[in-house]
C-alpha cells in the first residue's frame, strides 16, 4: 500500500502548514525533498536548490555535516533519550560545561544551563526564572517586563506577550499580558554607522520612559544587535550599553534572547559582546545542534541559580515555593545533547565566528554587485553571517507568495520578510556556493524587474564592458 | 582533554535540573545513564533499574527499540532537517495521512495537522487557533477557557493559564490569564464504579457554573479521562459526554491533551473515545516519537481548518488576519517524523492498545499483590498501561527525596507525585520485567515500612504458608 499521491491536493490534505497561508499553497511550489547536503536541497523533480535562509536560520553548518552525523549515530547506539531528573550521562555533561563557560572572559558568571527544546520555551523558561526570583526575594512589585519595539521572541503566550510584531500577535491579546515596548530604536546599516557607537540623540527620547517603570521591571528582553523578524534591523551598540546600565544601576535582570545570533551567527559566539551587554539569561535553540534536532537552551547567572538554591533543605511549605518546577519531557535528550557538542567543537575548532566575519565582507561585495547591476536593493545592511536589503522593485510589486515561485525557479530558496530580501546562509558556505547564490538572486531580480528589463540589460552590457 | 569529572559537584556545576530542588540533588542519587534497552536503564556504577515510569511518560515502546532506530539512521541518510514551510517529504506526507485519519470511523473529520516540538506548545496552539478563528468568525465576546481543576497542561504561559497545580502555577500568577476550573469532578477508581457511566449528581453542580459562561468561553480544555500530574486520577467518562454535550450545544471548541494518553497509554488510541468526546482539536506529544526525539501535534478538524481558509486570495488586510502565523523552527524534523511514523506502524501492527488493555489487568494484579502484602497502598487506580494507588505509610512518612534513592537501591525509578506512587512502563513490557517491577517495589515498600518490619515479615510467612 503506497502511502505516497502524486497530486498537491493529496499531499496537502493532512497538514496546516507554519507560518503560512494554506491557500497560496495552491499556487506556490511545494518542494518534495528527497536529499539535502550543505548548502543544497535536491528535490524529487531533479532540480538541486540553494537553502538561502538555512531552514529558518537553524542550519549553521549546513545540511548533512558528517561529523554531526556520527555524534547522532554514535549517541543511537548507546541511548536516544532518557529522563533527565535525576539522571546525567557523559556527553550532557560535557555540553552543559562548554555551554557553562561560553564567553569565560567576558561573561565568567554565565555559568548554569536549563535545557528545553524550542526557542519560545527558553524565552518562557527566562521570564518565568526572572518573575519567580522577584517572589523568593521579595520583591512583588517588581513584575513587568520591557521589551523593544518590533521585537520577536516566539510564539507562545508569554513569548508573544514580549513580542512587537502586530501580524503574529494581534489574534490573541485576550490571553496576553502586557509589556512595555520601547520605541524609537536607533537603528544602523553596520557597526561603521556613527551612531553604531553613539545613540545618545535616541537615548534621550528612551529614557524617560523607561526611569516611569524602573521599579516595576523584572526584566528586559531583547534580541541582541539583530532583530530578525523585524527585517534583519541591525540596533546600535550603543543603545545595549545604555540599556545594560539602566538595568544593572535598578536591578532589573536582562534576557537576551540569542535565539536567532547565538553561536557565531553575528561574528561572535554570543552577539552581547558587541556591546558587553551583561545578561542575567541567554536563550539559544537555532543554531545550538546546527538545525539537526530541536533544542534550546537559558544559561544563566550563578546569582540566578542560587535564589532557587533551597540552602536550608528544609523541605516545608516555603522551600517548596523556592523550587522551579518547569518541567520539560525532552530536556537532556540524548541525540540532540550529542549533536550539539559536537556542534559546539566544531564551532571552536574551525573558528565559525572568524568565518562569519570573512562571510559578511563576502556578502556585502555580493550584494553590493546585486544592487549595482539591478538597482533593486536600499538599506544594504548586515553583521557576520546576515545580509539584508529593502527591496526597491519596479511599479510597487509585493512580494506576494509568486515571489517565492521565481526564486525557486532561479534556484535558491528565499522567504522574503515584508518587503526585506535577506540571506542568512551555513556559516561554512564555500565561495562557489555563494557564488550561486548571487547569480540566483541576480537572475531573480532581474527578472523581478521585468518591466525595466531593458534598461537593466544596458546596465549589465556597460558593467561588463566596464570591467 | 577529560571533560568527565568524578564528583558529583563536578557534573552539576553547570547543570539546573527541570522539575527540581538542586539542593536535593546532595543527597539524592545521580545517575549515570550509559546504555539503555527496553525496560532497562544501565548505570555507569553497573546496576541495571528498570525505568518504571518510561521516562517522564514518553518511552511508550521502551528504550533502543530496533524498528525505530532503523527509520532513524534510514533518515539520517538523507536529510535530518529542512524547514517545512513551502517543502515536504515522504515520511511526512505519510505521517500525516495517518494522524489526519487517526480514528477514522468516530472521528472522521479529525483530519488536519500542525506539528511543533513540545507539548506545552502544542496546547498554546490550539488554544491560540480557537480564539483566533473567533476573530475570524467574528464572535469577539468568546474569549475564555474553561479548564478542569486539578489539571496540568504545561510550563509555557498559555499552557499554566489553563492548568490548576498550584505548585507549577503560583509563582508566575502576573504573567497569567484567567481561567475558570470547573471543581467537584467526578473521580473514580476505575470504569466499574458506577460514577464512571453516571456522574449526575456531580453534573447538577458543575452545570450552574458553565452555563453562565457559555457565551464567553472558546475552549475548555481537558485531559481525557486521567489527569496525569495530579496523581493519575481517572475522571468518569459520563462527566466528559455530558461536558461534550454541552460544548456542543453552545458552540465552545473542546481541546483534548491527550499529550499523556494518546496513542495507545489508556488502552485506546485516543483516551477520547472512551466517552465519545468530538474534540475540535487533539494534542499529542510524548508518546508521539515513542521518547526518541521532541516532536507534538495539534490535530484539527476541517471546520476549524477552513476557517483559516482564505478562499478570497485577495492578499489584503482581511486576508493577512486570517492567516495562522505560528511559526515554529522544527515544525516536520524529518528525524523526528520518520520515527513518529514507524512508531505509529508498530502501533497498528502490533495492536499495542489491546496490549496495553491486557497491562491493565497484570498491573492491577501485582498492585493488589504488593498491597495485600505490604498495606501501603489505598485506592488503587488505573487503565491500560496506568497503575496508581495512595501510599499510606507508617508514621506519616513523607516521600521526600530520600524515597527515590531507595526506590534506586531497589532497583526501579520511580517518581511519586505527592503520595500517589504509579508504574508507568513502556506498553510492551515483557512479563518477565513486570514481574522484576512487582518485586523491586515490593522491596522498596517493605523497607519503607521498616518501623512495622516485624509485622510486615510475619504478614509475608503467612501468605507463604497460605499459598
Amino acid at each position: 500500500m503506497s502511502y505516497i499521491p502524486s497530486k498537491k491536493s493529496e499531499i496537502l490534505k493532512n497538514i496546516f502548514y507554519p507560518c503560512s497561508q494554506m491557500k497560496d499553497y495552491e499556487s506556490q511550489f511545494l518542494l518534495e525533498i528527497i536529499r539535502a547536503e550543505g548548502p543544497y536541497l535536491y528535490l524529487k523533480s531533479g532540480q538541486k536548490i540553494i537553502d538561502g535562509i538555512a531552514s529558518w536560520w537553524c542550519k549553521s553548518l549546513g545540511h548533512q555535516h558528517p561529523r554531526l552525523k556520527q555524534a547522532l549515530k554514535d549517541q543511537l547506539e548507546k541511548f536516544e533519550h532518557v529522563i533527565m531528573a535525576n539522571t546525567t550521562h557523559e556527553n550532557l555533561i560535557e555540553l552543559s560545561q562548554r555551554l557553562g563557560s561560553l564567553c569565560p572572559d567576558r561573561y565568567p558568571d554565565l555559568n548554569k544551563v536549563f535545557y528545553a527544546s524550542d526557542g519560545s520555551c527558553a524565552v518562557e523558561i527566562a521570564l518565568k526564572l526572572s518573575l519567580h526570583s522577584r517572589k523568593i526575594m521579595g520583591e512583588p512589585k517588581k513584575t513587568g517586563v520591557i521589551a523593544l519595539s518590533n521585537g520577536y521572541h516566539g510564539e507562545t503566550v508569554g513569548a508573544l506577550s514580549v513580542s512587537d510584531l502586530g501580524r503574529f500577535k494581534k489574534p490573541y491579546q485576550d490571553f496576553l499580558f502586557h509589556t512595555h515596548m520601547i520605541q524609537n530604536l536607533p537603528y544602523v546599516l553596520d557597526p561603521q554607522d556613527p551612531v553604531w557607537s553613539n545613540c545618545e540623540s535616541y537615548w534621550e527620547t528612551i529614557i524617560p520612559a523607561l526611569e516611569k517603570l524602573k521599579d516595576q521591571t523584572t526584566a528586559i528582553i531583547f534580541e541582541p544587535i539583530v532583530q530578525g523578524s523585524a527585517g534583519m534591523k541591525i540596533i546600535s551598540a550603543d543603545f545595549f550599553t545604555r540599556l545594560n546600565q539602566f538595568a544593572k544601576t535598578h536591578g532589573i535582570h536582562l534576557i537576551a534572547d540569542e535565539i536567532m545570533t547565538g553561536l557565531g551567527r553575528t561574528g561572535k559566539l554570543l552577539a552581547c559582546e558587541y556591546a558587553n551587554i551583561q545578561p542575567d539569561f541567554v536563550c539559544l535553540s537555532k543554531s545550538l545542534t546546527a538545525g539537526f534536532l530541536p533544542m534550546s537552551a537559558v544559561i544563566m547567572t550563578n546569582q540566578i541559580y542560587e535564589i532557587f538554591y533551597d540552602h536550608d533543605s528544609s523541605h516545608n511549605a516555603e522551600s517548596a515555593e523556592k523550587s522551579f518546577l518547569h518541567s520539560h519531557t525532552y530536556s537532556g535528550n540524548a541525540l540532540a545533547v550529542s549533536v550539539a557538542l559536537e556542534n559546539l567543537k566544531i564551532i571552536q575548532e574551525e573558528n565559525i565566528c572568524l568565518r562569519a566575519q570573512n562571510l559578511q565582507i563576502k556578502m556585502r561585495e555580493s550584494f553590493k554587485n546585486i544592487s549595482d547591476q539591478t538597482g533593486c536593493f536600499n538599506n544594504i545592511r548586515g553583521i557576520g553571517g546576515i545580509i539584508a536589503a529593502d527591496l526597491n522593485l519596479k511599479n510597487n510589486q509585493t512580494l506576494g507568495p509568486d515571489f517565492f515561485n521565481r526564486a525557486i525557479q532561479s534556484g535558491i530558496l528565499l522567504r522574503p520578510l515584508g518587503k526585506t530580501l535577506y540571506w542568512f546562509p551555513p556559516l561554512n558556505i564555500s565561495d562557489e556556493a555563494l557564488g550561486e547564490m548571487e547569480q540566483a538572486t541576480l537572475a531573480l531580480l532581474i527578472a523581478e524587474s521585468a518591466p525595466s528589463q531593458k534598461d537593466l540589460m544596458t546596465r549589465l552590457i556597460v558593467n561588463l564592458l566596464l570591467d
